[in-house]
Formats: structure tokens, sequence, C-alpha cells
């Protein structure tokens, strides 16, 4: 199935494929099949009901739609779905019909479908994961000495290396990666608990069929988890954390892309109406998911407070949360690495764009070097000068400053005050701390 | 398009259908067909041109999924709709083909459908709601003398009627309809603006082409509002108050449904594996679209800080926003419609719950009539001991009092004390004011 | 009491001290004031213990830090206040003390103050937002005429005027505090409704007492609204419109104001250690209002779904929900009226930024210019091999394009082509009537 | 400094005197103090200044009201408190004043005094923590055997045991801690970078400054993360996964808690007018903190998208975030300690509530025993037939459904269907995999 129009920002093909109603119902259909599979291991059902539910179950083909419309009777998509499954069962062998589902409840066959599309959709989110990793981790060595203004509350501060801001985006992408992943593999897990999660149904062989079957899902086996939510809500949680990492990278992105500042560009896209326009359009889609998230965890949290063995509300608002969240984090890692590895720099635009502030950013630095031998409210007050007469007159900033001092200070203590490259202090080292960082 | 299978209980059919591909795609094309009629009515365009592009647009059928596929280029499916739009226009006159979209720029497009959608969406949302408004009416009318307990954080307080219980959460919802109403009549307008909101590519005749175009949309004519989204947010943020208090009735419903209390129920679902069950299942998708809306207002509000002319990232976020929003308000109105058109209540187990108290619950009632025969110290201290005694030996509450207070009070002073029919202030009052509300 | 450190860029000091525990202490003492006037002018108490305990709670004085710390038993701060009140009158007169807090329940105190409140918090943010409008409009008409860039996704666009952008502002602005003030004024309302709401307690006397108890507060009269919050929620939620719009028009000046682009700037304020430095101080803080608020009516919204006749949890939220989102929106007007009324405007600037792109943004323009006479393909592609030719070789637009274009058009069609004035459409009518907007 | 009235439901003393202004003040002086020590030790400044400045930081005091009104200018209290101390130290040795704040920029104090308060606020959660912890396990030790309902979308469903639900609350409650208890480890990081975040004053010796200037404040020492607060929303966003699993227990909690119910009470409170009541107040502050937290959560992810070398809008945005989000931890753990250990729990009454079901709860049971021998539609039929038949007449589900299948089964089969104990499952098996559970 393709990406909505409605949502068509929202995805990516991947993972609008993986939440197409397809791919739901033959998750669905997965965990029951498996069910019926580790039920008949265990001994409790037959084993020809298992092959017969099991061969039914996987042939897919469930009329999606006439589920969806059914699913509000119940509050759940579960009940028709199994009674699909059991009427497509009975057509095949009556006696059969009668073990499917057997010993589950609806949240089961919900909870581990969502958990299959979950492992499904790491796939496409890791191996663009990757490939962002690769591209900004090129991008910063290869700015390792490339020279820009810092800027600090958007206006111009002290020089940095473009390879350093970059490592700085690398560094929290990392680390929110890191913990996106440990959450992910950590929430991989089956659901399995009937009616109250106490596994009754199968008498004194419950836990011996939350194995098998969490074995035949390639799922870990965990205590049934219905109402305690925290695995769900620990990934929703990191996808929230790195879509935010990832916006940052992105707002920065746009604001280079300025054609004011143009130090940087990525690929874009155009306009329906202006033939000149080379648009952000990556970073905005990256932007509008980083607008979104925060408020996909909220909600994926407020939903977690459900009532006893099984919610009353939160449970069944989770699958459009994780659903938008998962596909959000997609579109956005998907967007950036494509900016990212596309991005093309100006280096010549850097500096003249450092230039331009006509050498008032190192005023900081005039100061510090003034202090020691004048004091600092005579630094100050030469230095401030100095700014706003730079400013006046268009003058570069050393020069006045020089002209200022006179013979105050040593001859060549001003001498460089203006070189960016001098002023960069531990930007490199630090830019390969970030890279190498010990925390991932 | 059916409702997807991810989100069936956060829609409703109706809705799922404008919201669907289709829908939005023929309101796309419905804009693109408005304003070439409404650009040649105001001369900017050549008539035969206005027809062709008109019919064209309104014959339906692009490939919504590739425009979806081809939105992200671009950050918009505007782009490539127009662009099949114009090639389409071309294969039956290409000189009708360079008219397409004259002087309009992709929000345009986006901006008009969306309103085209809402004011589809209206219709059955208000239709639902009438059906509610009635219901709950005739609810708290029937209920006018239906004696309950009031419950102040989860415990027994002083007695209520149900009707007043009712006519509260109508007056709530009928004040937030009365906002969502309001809100959504300020929606419906038009958003033409061209490139940068000027108007500019139509020469002197851009107020005329938007005059035009809105008549042709039967939407309201406004300044362009690209950047500037407060009507949009005053929908969403009205349908976050609504769903609120749609959820705050539909929480004391499943409350009032548990087995334990069972003094009224919805129609309810069942279970997939537990025969006996009746599930409080139309509250429950209530309470799901209540989990999910205060995040999609939150989103919606983030989204508002867009950029100059055009933002990057809060515009591309809101189409799943609205479209999510609308949705959850729509499945929430109907399913409370049907919640409340199907109540049973249970009188008698209200008042059995009452009864249950032990008449406890008149311990105020019997403070504040003994404290100007007694002093506050002794009322208060004979009432808590009473209290006490009742709980301890399950003798009931006024028994035990007048017992303790013997000759100190008038003899008939606290004879019908654990009445609650003499207990019910002006409840009957309060709720035909809460009724019929001037401020709706 | 001062802002503190922690929230002292959330708050301005009119509001901090509104919100201050001795203005919080005193609303509370002024309703259990009223209450007893209100009571004994209703002949429910006797009027010498209203004039007492009238008295009593308008001294003030209470131990604040003792009542909050004491608070947490009940969850709810109205408790040991009260027990404070009782004891101060018990000291005067004993016999006045049995009457205090007669028929009330704690949520009317607390409820009551809050809105005691908010009826002074309106104050300070409606003479600030007063400033702001002023601003606004004076600084739109001075630049009327002041062309400068749109800016669509960040990139240029075609031309506007400053004062068509400033009017885009204004227009939000004022539409959302028409919403606000609106909501303010609907919220301004007596609670009081006793145990459970039926008021109960005060026998056949209870709406008069709420009446006279509202005169006395000069706050309407409406029925107790313990568990239906929609008037809050509506006056949170407006808060959060009204702060997007104004962190919209934020956003866009310190863009506007960064260095690479210099076309207006806010007065500001300066480093810990850059001398050279004016920041945008004033916008980051309604950035950081607009940051916070969609997460703190999304937390109002969440907190109205309560129980019965007295929330568990969502209630005893609202204090620090609505007291942050007040005190927000108020910082947040009260910054922006300073940074527009100190805005530096810098129209020179702005023409050269404009200039600086070449002409290219006039591509839209010629395209629809050369159009009917060429054909769209054509011109499309004369047109873009202009503006592809202009960036490669610096020369402008309009040049490149005439000598490609030739003797194929009329020889005065493109002579103005790249006049920014002559491409202004509407925006000056448009400017007009975004400040002139029926809706408000 | 007291809790604030206004938020003492939303913090405990401890976290309250925390984040109160003394303590903020104290802690960015405390950064001031150890990077003059820092410096020092590098060779920066002069060991006389480092030594003045240190001692006249420490010794506390400043105005911190004067502060907070001052931080607007600039957007940040560090500007004010900076020239507060340097104040002071000019007092004492004008030389030692110029090496005030050498080399650092104000985010470096606002920051490094935050981590400084995270902590510090860590120990008293951590301490309430354990208590919970401990709670939690002995209460489901005393209650492993003590047969309950298990209740889903609030209605009766099949047995569990106490010991089982609370294992289940320790469990997500376990497992989110352990997430927060890494986080807050992960963001007890000092933040030093200077103007841009490259140590550029510092000449060489940047990196080094750090290395002691982290050691003397017990911090450990990373690369400036001026705009990269993945480790600060990584605390935020653990703090709300660990704040709904509290709110999950509180939320059942209250439910049991109800009258209607009675099966376990916390130690609760009062209310201000009715004597008789016992309310869920713990629980209700743990609510109260679970309804907000979301939206602080989102809040925090929102502000994280900072510009640059420093954020305008997010940055300013975090004080009041994270101290609220902390607090309101904080208040939850506590409270939720304290309604655990103070739980009383009543097996007997349980034990009513689901013999009051008339055994209809084991209509599964009843299903699945039936299903093999006379298939599953038969079964099904009698089941449904004998729960309306056993509702009508209030008979015993177990007998009806006896007298209805007769002779068709083993005579033995039915007899102990409806002991709960016969249908626990693996309930203890389970309740001892969550208490011991290998992922934390």
């Amino acid at each position: 199935m393709a990406m909505s129009l409605l949502d068509c920002l929202a995805t990516t093909e991947a993972l609008a494929a993986i939440f197409s109603d397809e791919s739901v119902a033959a998750a669905m259909l997965e965990f029951e099949s498996a069910l019926a599979r580790g039920a008949a291991i265990a001994g409790v059902i037959p084993t020809t009901a298992a092959r017969t539910i099991s061969e039914a179950a996987l042939r897919g083909g469930v009329d999606t739609a006439a589920i969806a419309r059914a699913a509000r009777a119940g509050a759940t998509p579960a009940i028709p779905l199994v009674q699909a499954l059991r009427e497509r069962v009975h057509l095949i062998d009556p006696a059969s019909a009668a073990y499917v589902h057997w010993g589950a409840t609806s949240q089961d066959v919900t909870d581990t479908a969502l958990v299959l599309l979950l492992k499904q959709a790491r796939v496409p989110i890791a191996a663009d994961e990757a490939r962002l990793d690769r591209a900004l981790r090129t991008l910063s060595e290869r700015h390792a000495g490339t020279v820009m203004l810092g800027r600090t509350l958007l206006q111009p501060a002290t020089p940095i290396t473009f390879g350093l801001k970059v490592a700085g985006w690398t560094s929290a992408i990392s680390h929110s990666w890191y913990r996106l992943r440990d959450a992910w593999s950590r929430a991989l897990v089956l659901q399995f608990g009937g009616a109250a999660g106490t596994l009754a149904a199968l008498g004194d062989q419950g836990l011996r069929v939350v194995a098998e079957t969490a074995r035949e899902l390639d799922l870990r086996a965990v205590p049934p988890w219905h109402t305690n939510r925290d695995r769900l809500g620990a990934l929703v949680t990191a996808c929230g954390l790195h879509v935010a990492a990832l916006g940052k990278a992105a707002r920065d992105i746009t604001l280079l892309m300025q054609a004011e500042v143009g130090e940087a560009a990525e690929p874009g896209g155009g306009s329906s109406t202006m033939p000149h326009k080379q648009n952000p359009s990556g970073c905005a889609v990256v932007l509008a998911a980083a607008t979104r998230m925060p408020s996909l965890v909220s909600a994926c949290l407020t939903a977690m407070i459900q009532e006893h063995e099984r919610g009353t509300g939160g449970g069944q608002a989770e699958w459009p949360i994780v659903g938008a969240a998962v596909q959000a984090t997609g579109a956005a890692v998907s967007s950036l690495a494509g900016a990212i590895a596309g991005l093309t720099v100006d280096p010549e635009r850097m500096r003249r764009n450092l230039e331009a502030t006509g050498g008032t950013i190192f005023a900081e630095r005039a100061v510090m070097q003034l202090t020691p031998l004048l004091g600092r409210d005579t630094a100050q007050r030469l230095v401030g000068d100095a700014v706003a007469q730079s400013r006046r007159s268009g003058g570069a900033f050393a020069g006045v400053l020089r002209a200022s001092v006179g013979q105050r200070v040593p001859g060549d203590l001003l001498d460089d005050i203006d070189r960016p490259e001098r002023y960069l202090g531990a930007a490199e080292t630090l830019r390969t701390w970030l890279l190498n960082d010990p925390e991932v």
C-alpha cells in the first residue's frame, strides 16, 4: 500500500508499507499462526488443528476493510480478525476452528502484531541511520579545518570549524540512536497472557506456550505486559529524543542555506510557481517530524496510565501513536541522510561572512589579552569603544583597537587578534572527541 | 477508501472517506478548478483555458500514490499534483495547460484543499453532535429525580441526582461545541496569495480573483494566511476542548459501569475470549481520542511558529495533525452519542450504593445542623464518633448519632438526617440552569 | 514576592507578584471572606460571625509556608488554610469560628481563588497587549512602502513590504487576543457548590448565597463547575494560540536580526563574555514561552478528564499549569511589546538583500509575462536558463533574460521586470485589510 | 525556601529547597568558584585571584531577587550573577575581579548549575525510590496468594492474585527507574566551552581547565553540549516514563479504594467539609504528576531544537521545564511510596467482589473445557446461555451450567469450574519472574 496523501511527508515508502493494512493484518495472523504452533508443541491443542490454523493464517488475504469497520464494536480489530480466521479455518476443517486464538486475549494479538511491525520497521530505519552516520562523519572530517562563524542566539560569536559543528550534530544523533537501538531491542517481546494475564486458560502449560510462541516469532519471552507499557513507552520516547537531535541539525542547515548566509545547501526541491527556488525540502520534512514527535511522545506517556489488567482508553490510543511515531522517525532519518549526503558547503562564503563582522567578533579575545596588562575595566572600555567605532566607520576592529591601545601593550600582542585560525581553541580536539564518544 | 487498520478506532467511516486519498486529491483539484474559473471571470486567463482546466480537474482520477511518492522532493504534494493536472490538460489543449495554477503557490492548493475537507467533515460531526445533544438532554430530564451518590476523589460524598450529573456533562459539551462550531465557521476561508502572499502574479486583478475563487468554492475571502495560522489553530484547540468534555463524560460512564458500581451501562461490546464480558467499548474509543487530542493540539500550536512567508517544518507538519485531530473528534462524538443514546441506568442500584454507606455521607449535614445548637467542636466530635462507630458496628449512622446526641437537640432535628431527598440542595434548579445555559 | 531564579524568564514581575504565596493566600481568604458576607446576607450564618470572619480573612498574614507543607495530606491547600482561618477567628470569637467556610468545599476555595488571580492577571497583560498592538500598527503604517524580500522556506521568494509582514503578525495577534479576551471574561466566574456541587449544606438558600458571594467578589454566578473545566481550558488554550502568534513574530524578528540579514533589530541584550554582542533577548523570552505553551495547553486538556464530582489527579494538577500558562503568556506579550516598540528597521539593507538575488526572484514574473506570448514551455525554459546563467555569471537576471528573449516579445515588456515596486501586487490593500479586520 | 502555594502539590520539601533561589544561586556560584580554581591549576589565571574569587563565590548571599529581575535584559540570569560576583570580588581585590568567569559563557554557568542541582535532587528521590521498591516487594510477597478479580476495560475478567498485580507495578517501576538512574548518571556532566564552545579564550589550556573544573565539581568532563541537549532530554524523558509507571499504580489504587470496591486503601487524607471522608490524596498527587509529566517531556523535546552554537528560545525554556519535571517526579515517587507503605488490603472484600459475579467470570474457562468434548459452537452456546440465565436468575453460573450440560460431559469436569484458585494459571510464577527481572 502506498503512502496516503495526508501523511505523505510523515513517513517513507518502506514504512508506509510496513504499517499498511495488509502488513498489519499479516502480523496479527502471524501471531495466531505462531500461537497455534506453539500451543501444539506444548500439547495444548491438536497438531492437525495447529497445522490447519497456521496455514490458513499465513495465507493472508483477509478483508481488512471489513475488519477495520467491525473493530469499533469491541474497541479492537482483534475480535473481527479472529472471527474471520476462525471462519476461514472452519471452511477447511470445522474441528480445527475451535482452536483458533486458543487461550489468547485480543490484546495478545494486537500487541504482538505491533511488536512484529516494529521489528520490521527497524530494518529500513537502521539502514538509513547507517547512511546518515557515514555521511556525517565524512562531512565532519572533510571540514575539520573549515573555519566559520560560531553563532549564538543567531548572532555572530567567536569562530568555530564546520567540522566541529557537524561533530556536535553527530554526537547527539549517535547518543540518541544508541538509546533508540537499545529501546528497540528491549521492545521486541512477545505479548501473551490470556484474559487477565495469568495464562490460566492453558492450564499448567502456559509458560511453555509462551516460550514456544516466542521462539516461533523470534521474539523475546517476557511476562505479560498488558498494562505495563514501559518498553513501548521507552521506544517512543527514544524516537522523540532521536528526532530532536535530527531536527537540531536540520534547523541549522536551513539557517546556513538562507540566501543571505549561503554557507551550505542541501539538494532540496523546487517550487510550484517560482523557477528560481531551491528549497530545503529535506530539512523541512525532518523539521515537520520534529514538530510532531514531542506530542506523539506526550500522547504515548499519557496513554501509559492503563487501568488494572486492561486499560480503557489508553490502550486503544496506542496504535495510531506508535505507528505515527515510528514513521515520523523513519521519515526524519531518511530525509536528513539525504540532506547530509548531498550537502554542498561553501568555505569561501563562510570566511566572507566571518570577515563581514569587521573582526568585532574578536572583542572577547581582545579583552582577555588586554586585561592582564591594563586591567579589566580599561580593557573592556577600549574594546567596547573599538567595536563601536569599527561599526560606525566600517573600519576593521583590529586596526581601530591597535590605534587606540597604541604603546600601552607590547607591539605584537594584537597582531593576529582577528585571525580566526588563532582563535579556535580546542576545536579540533573536541571534534575528534565528539566523534569517538565513549558513551555509545 | 476504508478506515485503515492502524487508525480504525481513531476515526469514523464518514471521516475516513473525507480524508482518503481520493477525497484529498479531489479537494486539491477543486481548488485548481475554481481558481481557473475565478481567474477567467477576472479576465486574467482565457475563458477557454479556464473551461478546459476546470473540467479536467473535476474529472478526478489522478494517480494519488504517484503524487504521494513525488511529494517529498519538494516537501509538498501540490507540485506533483499540479504537474499531473497540467499534463492532463496538455493532452486536451496544450495552450490551456499554461494557465493551470495561474498565479498560485503550492500552499494555496494544500491549504484550501484542507479547508474544503474541513467543510465536508463538519457535516457528519455536526449530525452526530445533534444526536448526542438530544440524547443527553433526554437522559438528564428522565433522571431529574434519580438520586445517587455524589463522588469526590472517587469516594462517596453527599447525594446528587443523575440528572444533575448528566446536565454537567451537557453543559461542558455544549460550551465546547459552541466554541468549536464558531471556530469551524471562521476556518472556512480561502487560501490564495501566490508566491509570497501579495497576489503579485495577477497584476491588479489579484483581489478580484480571490473574491471570485472564494465564491466558486463557497468559502470566505480573507487575506492570505500562509504563516498566520490562528484560524486553523483555533479549530484544533476547540477540537481539543470538545474532546476533553466528551472524555470526562466517558470516564464517568466507565466508572459507573464497573460491576461493583453497576449504576449505568453503555451498550458496549464483547471480548475475544470471555463470553461473559460487556465492555465499555464506546467509551474506550472516546477516551482513546481524549488521550491523543491534547497532544495533537500541542503539535498544532508548535507548528504555528512558521518562518517569514512560508514555514520550514511547521507547515509541513499540519496535514497529519489536523487530519488526525478532526477524525479523533468525530470518532469521539460519534462513540459518545452511541453510548449515551444506548445507556441503561439502574436507579435501584444507585440507591443501594448510596445506602451502603450506612448514612455516613450525611456527616457534613449533621455537623451543620448540630453546630448552631452545640457549637462546632462538639458537633464535629459527636459526628466523627458516630461515623467511626457506624463503620465499626455496621449500624446506621443516623441511629448511632441520634442515640449519641440524645436530648441535647430538639427531638425531630435529626429525624430525616439520612434521607438523600432532603439533602439535594439546589440540584434540580442547577440542572435546569445547566441545560438552559445562556453562554451557548 | 520576587520572581524566582528558576522561572525568571518565564514570567513578569507583576505576574510573579500576583501568583506569589501572599497573593494566592489572600485570594483564598478573599473567597472565605466574601462567602461569609454572602451567607450572612442570605441569612444562613449570623451577621456577627460574618463580620468577624470577613475581617479576620482580609487581615492576611497567614503562614503560607506552613499551609503549603500541610497541603499534601489532603491534596489541597484549602484544608490547612481554612483551619488557619478558623483558628484565627476562634481567638477573636469562638462562636464565629464555627461559621468559617460554611457550606463550602475545598475546591470552592481553590477554584475561586484561582479565578480571582486570573482577574488580577488580566490587567497587566491587557496593558502590555495594548502597548504591543499600538507598536505593531505604528510599525506597519511606517513601513507600508518599505520593500523587502518575501521569504518562503527560508529562501528568497517574490517581494513584499515590511508593512505587510507586520500586518500579518498583527492580524494573528489580534485574532488570538480577541479569543483570549473573550475566554478570559467567560472564565471570571464564582466556584461555589459545596461538597458535591448541590449547595445542599445551605438548605434552600444555596443559590442566594451563590448570587451574593459572586456579587461580593464581582464575579459572574454560574452553576458549580467542579469537574466541568471547559472555561478554564478555553482560557489556557486561548493563551496557547496567542503565544503561538507572538512566537511567530518573534521568530521572524530573530531571523531578520541575523548579522547576515540585518534588516531589523530589537533592542536586545548583551553577553557575559563577548562585548560585541547584541542578542535578541526579548524575542528569546517570547520564543521560550512559545516553546513551553503548547505543552501547558496539552497538560491542561489532559487534566480536564476529572472523575465524577471531583477529580483525582486532574484537578490537583491545575494550579501549576494555569499559573505557568498565564505567566508565560504575560512574559511573551510584555517581551514582544518591548521588542516591537524598540525595533530598528533598515530599509536600505532590505533593498540590498533583495538586489543581492540578482533579480532571479522575478523568474515567476517573467514566466507569467512570457507565457501568453511564447507558450509556457518556452517561457519556462528561457527563464530557467536565464536564472542559471545569472547565477553563474553574476549578471543581472533581467539583462540576461532580455538578451536571451531578444525580439520575440514587445520591446518594453521586460523593461521593469526586476523592479520590486512593480511586483507587489495587492500588498498595500492586503495590509490595510489585515489591520482593519472585521473578525475581531 | 518553602514550597510555594501554587506548586505545593507538585514538589517535595527537599526538592523545593534544592530548586529554591538560594540553592540555584549557590550552584551558579559554585561553578564560578570551581572554574576559578580549575583555571588557576591550569595556570590560566593567578592563584590569588582564584582564591579570592572562589571564597567570595562560596560565601553566598547574593541578592537573588535583583538577579532574577535583571535576567530578562540578556535573557539569562548568568549575566547579573556574574556581575554581582565581580562587584563583590572587586571590593576585596580589584585585580582579582578581572578573572571572574574567565573564559566562560553564560550558558556554562546556567547549565552546570542545573547539573549540580540535578546531582543534589537525585539523593532524596533515590531514597524515596528505595523505600517505594521495598514496600512494593513486601506487598507483593505478602499477597502472593491473595485472590482477586482481574479487571479488563474496568469489567470483571478472570481471577488474578493481588501479588501479581503489585509485581506488575513493580516491574514497570523498576524498569523505568533503571532507565532514569542511568540517564541521571549520564547527565551529571560539566558544561564548559566558552563563547562558541571551542574554549578559545583559554588558549591551549582549555581542555586542562575543563578537566580540572570537572574534578573540582565532581562532574564528568565531556565536550561542550550547548546546543546538543540529548543528555538532558534523556533525563526528562526517563522521568516521564517513570512517572507514567507510578501513575498506573496510583490509578489502580484509587480504583480499588472506591467504596463500592473497597479492596485496598491508602492512608489518604480528609475533606474540608465532610467528616466521613478518606480520600486517596497520596495517589491524587501521583496522578497530578502523571497528568503534567507527558507535557513537560514534550516541552523538553521541543526545546531541544536549538540553533547553531546557542539557541534562541529553546535554551531559555529549559530551567522551568527541567525544574518542574524533576520536582514532579520526586513528588510522585514520594507520594506513591507513602501510599504503598501504608496500604491496607482487604482480601475478604476481594473474594466477595469476585464471588459477586456469580461465577460468570469462569465462562471462558467453561468454553475451553467443553470445546474439546462438545465442539466450540455448542460450548459457546451452552456457556452463553448459562451466563445469561445466571444473571437473570441470580443463580450461580456453575450450577446453571452443570444443569444445562447434564450428562454430555464427564461428571466431574465442571466440578471446580468456579474455584478461582484453580484458574490462576501461572500467576505465581509470573509474579516471581516480574520481581526478579533480568532487565534491570
